[in-house]
């Protein structure tokens, strides 16, 4: 049920179906390179970027070019299509719980190195038993609740009883902690965001005292986001970082604040868009266009207009957008323009295709057709 | 990239993998039918569905067997799908706009019979030129805005004047008006919504009044839905509904309250469900599951836990639900639970298949898988 591509490679932009996802390969390229330049100023930091973002090998091998050591999955799913892309390293971020996913987790880990968090001493037992049935060996991390709320272990003994538990069964490899602060990720203020990635770092500090009075190793410490990560890879406790939007950038994103107070759209350019239509334009004031919340996610806000000057998106419906435009000044019906999605993750898995235009907007050519290989793999 | 299916035909609920897109057959039918009964109260009237709920000819087939004189449909590659899967006639409830779509557009119309909303004359020429090149005839609905302020041209002289333009181009046939109010539909008090539909009546009253003064006959009125529908059915203008969400419900709609002021649920079961799994539960009041708003789309309010008792749906990630749960009796990690969708339209198209369930929930088996055959079909 894939459907079919949105343009030919060799098309202008102008000739790219609406809605469509487009990619700025030369603003995308330049994100790639940055990372890999800032993160050089770690030394020993390993960069694994996360997949849920993008979904995609063509994109993950770029991003192993540009020095990854692998990459971060959220589902298994989404590890089947990396290890079947050709990726030989992945971590899945996330507790995999039922008979059917581990499994098939197993199956992975026998032909590639992968990870994959844990939280309950149960999820531990059928993860060594679904190994243990095939074979296989699996990194595992002790996630932390570094502060989210959401899932992890106590830090400290808690993160330490589970660990040993984890060393103690067949088929699994203690492999580190994993202490990623989601929601760290998204406060606008560097210095409120630095305290909860203190907390953190302390959470981080307290298990590895715990690890240590077990006689434990804490192999290695891995989270962090593009919000984030520079303070988790100044700390000191970190050995890894899992940056998934600094490819892209979104309007969530663009609004978080690095340490000099400018905003991160400065360090990281926006290169994912919606290329859409003007559908109806028929009072002053407002225009519709062809890409409503289907095409664009609305969970972290509204899409915002990127080369439309004085427009502003008011309204998501399925398969409308509206806009607020100026009375003498609004577009015709047919306008092109692009939108920046509010949350780059969830937008990217509503379509099938990636359109990558080189030249530059609105003037460059569709250079690239890639799948999203991964879209809808939740499970 | 479509994902392998979740589980067997034969299976019981317990052994479909999570997150999965599940339909209680047994509810659904039971909507089916009452629409069908429902409807025949109102002498001549027209149901026709709104396929951008289900996307899929599976279900548009049983709605035909229900009596639907056809589908909507609001985007091209939506139609497509309907007319390969045997649908043959669809109306598309939305203008389309450029070259590739319209092109699109006109080869269905030799196919099936097809219809299509305007607003704009540029647009109305385009489509007509569209429909001579290939040798095809449409039917064309003039949109008017009824108070939504989206698409639509004024009631009145405007759309006798488009409607006007319509009749005089090759390739046409003007067909009639879409009256669709869909912000109207969400509107919880049945006095405010029938307030907003009686406006929307006005509106259509008018422009009949314009297309006689032009010697043009109103062919039909079209519009209404799972929220409104009874109001236009008995206003005696409306010869068309197009309800969608009926067959499933979803949170959304069940707050919407009818003229006794019982909610929507009562009217129209819960059909669909995201059946998911917790997946992490180490904390007293929390419970994660394996569904976040990839799994279940947060555009209009969080889903909630349908067999649950006590549990909330508080927050959403890309792929963990947070539930508040009783602290004494929280469920275990991998426990299956059932989500009712907060909006049910783009939660499906975020899946590739409905497992059909028979014998009711949660003791069921798989019926059939039937394919989210237009998910993504954003053009």
């Amino acid at each position: 049920m894939t459907t079919p591509p949105p343009a030919e490679v060799g098309a202008p932009l102008s000739d790219v179906d609406t809605p469509a996802l487009i990619i700025d390969l030369d603003a995308f390229e330049r994100n790639l390179a940055r990372m890999a330049e800032r993160a050089a100023a770690f030394p020993g930091l390993r960069v694994r970027p996360h997949a849920k973002t993008h979904k995609s090998p063509a994109i993950a091998h770029r991003q192993i070019a540009h020095g990854a050591v692998g990459l971060c999955c959220q589902k298994v799913g989404e590890a089947e299509v990396m290890v079947a892309g050709g990726i030989g390293d992945v971590l899945v971020t996330n507790q995999v719980v039922g008979d059917h996913k581990l499994a098939r987790l197993a199956a992975l880990a026998r032909q590639a190195r992968i990870g994959v968090c844990v939280d309950d001493p149960g999820n531990v037992d059928a993860l060594s038993a679904a190994m243990v049935e095939v074979g296989a060996e699996i990194d595992v991390y002790v996630e932390i609740d570094v502060g989210q709320g959401r899932c992890g272990v106590a830090p400290g003994a808690d993160t330490a009883a589970l660990a040993a538990r984890v060393a103690d069964r067949d088929g699994l490899r203690f492999a580190g902690l994993q202490a990623y602060h989601g929601a760290a990720q998204h406060i606008r203020d560097h210095a409120e965001r630095a305290a909860a990635i203190a907390d953190a770092v302390e959470a981080v500090q307290a298990s590895q005292r715990a690890l240590a009075e077990r006689g434990l190793e804490t192999a290695r410490v891995t989270g962090a986001g593009t919000g984030s990560w520079p303070i988790e890879a100044g700390s000191g406790v970190y050995d890894e970082i899992q940056p998934g939007s600094y490819i892209f950038m979104d309007v969530d994103y663009a609004r978080v604040c690095d340490e000099q107070g400018a905003p991160l759209a400065e360090s990281w350019e926006h290169s994912l868009f919606v290329h859409a239509r003007v559908m109806s334009a028929g009072t002053p004031g407002r225009a519709v266009v062809d890409a409503g919340h289907k095409a664009a996610a609305v969970d972290s806000g509204f899409p915002a207009p990127f080369d439309l000057d004085g427009a502003e998106f008011v309204g998501a419906s399925d398969e409308h957008g509206a806009l607020a435009v100026p009375h003498n000044a609004g577009p015709a019906v047919g306008t092109l323009l692009r939108l920046v999605p509010g949350h780059c993750d969830p937008t990217v898995n509503l379509h099938d295709w990636y359109v990558g235009i080189r030249g530059g907007l609105p003037d460059g050519r569709v250079e690239c057709l890639w799948p999203v290989a991964a879209r809808g793999a939740l499970r």
